[in-house]
């Protein structure tokens, strides 16, 4: 089954906001063995709406709209529909109760157009927001599917999760749909290919593998679709375990989730702590552990070190070393993960120390130069890298160089 | 001039990234006066992809299509284009000199599918891609223009910004579009709405004025379009200083810059220097400083002390005073900032703590209550805040009404 994600609003086309809905009812719909064939925004516009819907229904049974139900003018979703599907309005009584309930709760006068939220095409079947004054709309057409729905996040998501996805379900017999991601860091996309290319090309038709790269990191995955849950899931993990053991030294997590999160699972399961002592990555690697729920059982802090006055004091870097090495060197590295160790007290830390640029470059170190330690209670070593020139990608791909260190070293064990 | 924007790729389709790069492009369209029509999502199909590119060209003179360039077989966009366009293969020399130096400083041997990135459609003009291995592809059509790049972001982001956006202005006849931004913290949307009806409603056609609200901030957007700049930057500049001097309390920062980069600049002017002490935010204010190039002529650096142990060791935080009061209290994080000031010896210091979620609340600080104090060499205050119960949120606003603290210290003096 093929689905269509239809978005309707200036906002995403004028780049004000970025369409988070899209990806999320996609993942959604890919759970439950729907494929989303097209994702269009669109702006506030009758015309360029009813065309939209009309190649998409041409290409899909199921199309979701999200947007455009507000109560101000720019808001013509609804008399779009009426328009498509040509038919005429009746006021809703439930929704105009429950709108009015929500005027009432919150202590505000009605006017008109918050009335009119209850007017709805007569041909569809209204579906409660239970978040909002804006009812949810569901139309069937030639069999297919037409579903619209308010553009905000937590409306359209509980409308999704309670109310849209379990009547898809009922209605449309679904194959089912098994993902199995892996990702792999230190070997580029073309290299990774060639390696598995055997792999790839004994796959069967209904399982597909994507190479989904990303700073230094290729994640694959393989998508499956069947109609026995049970077969398919041991075909995709039969070919999930050959890729891994083809590529095992490029394997970082065999799972699909962050690289920090998968620290963190580890080092909590086996009671270690960690703290980080960032140069160049400034506080972004503490800020992507720190990002997860429950970090603080694991993550007891860090030191983002810009000057090299903090170097020393924090952690305690010899004045001899900076200044025979200099503080992009292995040697203030290591010191700086040791000092962590010693002066934050965690199992393990890791120390960054680089030229994110643009300024800051010598012939020895162009900007992109970048040493990153890893110390554990009973040993330290270090790495260098050398990235590009551009500065925030630098500091993307030395922390996630830094968090791949962590994780190869606890796999290890 | 009407635009749009097609992305290529599965991974928009099945969720697993989110669409960023087209309200980027979007937002950048828009600043040279190309409106956006439509963003397509369509998954690596030829038929698809053929099919998105008729439509589009229908409705608009220039069309952006991002991904599906890379090196393995599930990247068609190239092979779509040469069949769209009715055209053979070329192999570009400069192409493939360039990827083969990044080969060679890479230290890595090419494949013949990386040389084979240096294969383009006969009739398009490739322009480099000096950020990576995809070449970037210019087509011609019946007037309108194609433009195919990478979908890495910061590869088109270069590639937009030193490359399409300036050939787009030099061959079309746009209309100057002069924007100014006036960025406001500590007020809602509708209230400010309502101070600035007068000015708002005075505007003439040409001139609007946009609300772009997010965590805490308004950024107001007076947006003039014409054929004469001078005149147009003045009278924008007219109405700009209206607003300003209607709604001054609220305004931070009367320029369109990063919060953060609006510090960074205040203080090199005045030679100060900034530290950060960072509980609940857990390093991202020191990234958000440090994503600024030249940032080190400012920031010292900080503590990311998750730990009651590391608040005490690190910036000398008192026993008494964590066991009274607790880590997030206004005592704490007074303590905090003023350790980060005589420990790494800066003339300001942030500091944060509080319940990012979502475990950790109680009755008396529920999830979301957040401590700021800021310190200089001869005070320190503090405020509390309450954000809402979801944690990554509750990280940016954090870092948000911290920041507006230090710029509304600044901005005093």
């Amino acid at each position: 089954m093929l689905a269509e994600i239809i978005t309707i609003g200036d906002e995403i086309l004028i780049g004000q906001i970025v369409d988070t809905n899209s990806a999320w009812m996609a993942r959604q719909l890919n759970l439950i063995g729907v494929q989303v064939k097209q994702v269009t925004s669109v702006s506030d516009d009758a015309d360029h709406i009813i065309e939209a819907l009309q190649q998409a229904e041409k290409r899909a049974g199921i199309i979701l709209i999200t947007g455009g139900l507000g109560p101000t003018k720019d808001d013509i979703t609804k008399l779009t529909l009426a328009k498509y599907f040509d038919m005429g309005f009746r006021r809703d009584e439930e929704t105009l109760q429950h709108v009015t309930a929500i005027f009432e709760k919150l202590n505000r006068p009605m006017i008109e157009g918050n009335r009119k939220q209850a007017d709805v095409p007569e041909g569809c079947v209204v579906i409660k927001n239970k978040n909002g004054t804006a009812p949810c709309m569901w139309f069937e057409n030639n069999g297919n599917i037409i579903v619209s729905m308010p553009g905000v996040p937590y409306e359209m998501m509980y409308l999704m999760e309670e109310e849209i996805l379990p009547r898809i379900k009922l209605q449309f017999k679904l194959p089912f749909i098994v993902h199995r991601t892996i990702l792999t860091a230190g070997i580029g996309e073309s290299f990774l290919a060639a390696e598995i290319a055997d792999i790839e090309d004994s796959l069967p038709a209904h399982i597909k593998l994507a190479y989904l790269p990303r700073l230094g990191q290729v994640r694959l995955r393989l998508s499956g679709t069947g109609t026995d849950e049970g077969v398919l899931k041991s075909e995709v993990q039969h070919y999930a375990a050959k890729l891994i053991s083809k590529i095992k030294k490029h394997v970082v997590i065999d799972d699909d989730i962050a690289l920090e999160k998968a620290i963190l699972d580890i080092m909590k399961r086996r009671n270690l702590t960690l703290s980080t002592a960032e140069s160049c990555t400034g506080g972004y690697i503490a800020h992507l552990i720190t990002q997860h729920a429950g970090s603080s059982a694991v993550f007891a802090g860090g030191a983002v070190v810009y000057s090299n006055q903090l170097k020393q004091s924090v952690l305690g870097v010899k004045t001899t070393t900076l200044d025979s090495f200099g503080a992009v060197s292995e040697e203030t590295v290591k010191e700086m993960a040791a000092g962590a160790i010693s002066h934050f007290k965690t199992d393990y830390a890791v120390a960054v120390s680089g030229i994110a640029g643009p300024d800051g470059g010598t012939p020895e170190k162009p900007v992109g130069t970048v040493w990153i330690a890893l110390a554990t209670r009973d040993k330290v070593f270090a790495k260098r890298f050398n990235f590009g020139n551009k500065r925030i990608q630098n500091i993307e791909r030395s922390a996630i160089a830094a968090l791949t260190m962590i994780v190869n070293d606890l796999n290890q064990d």
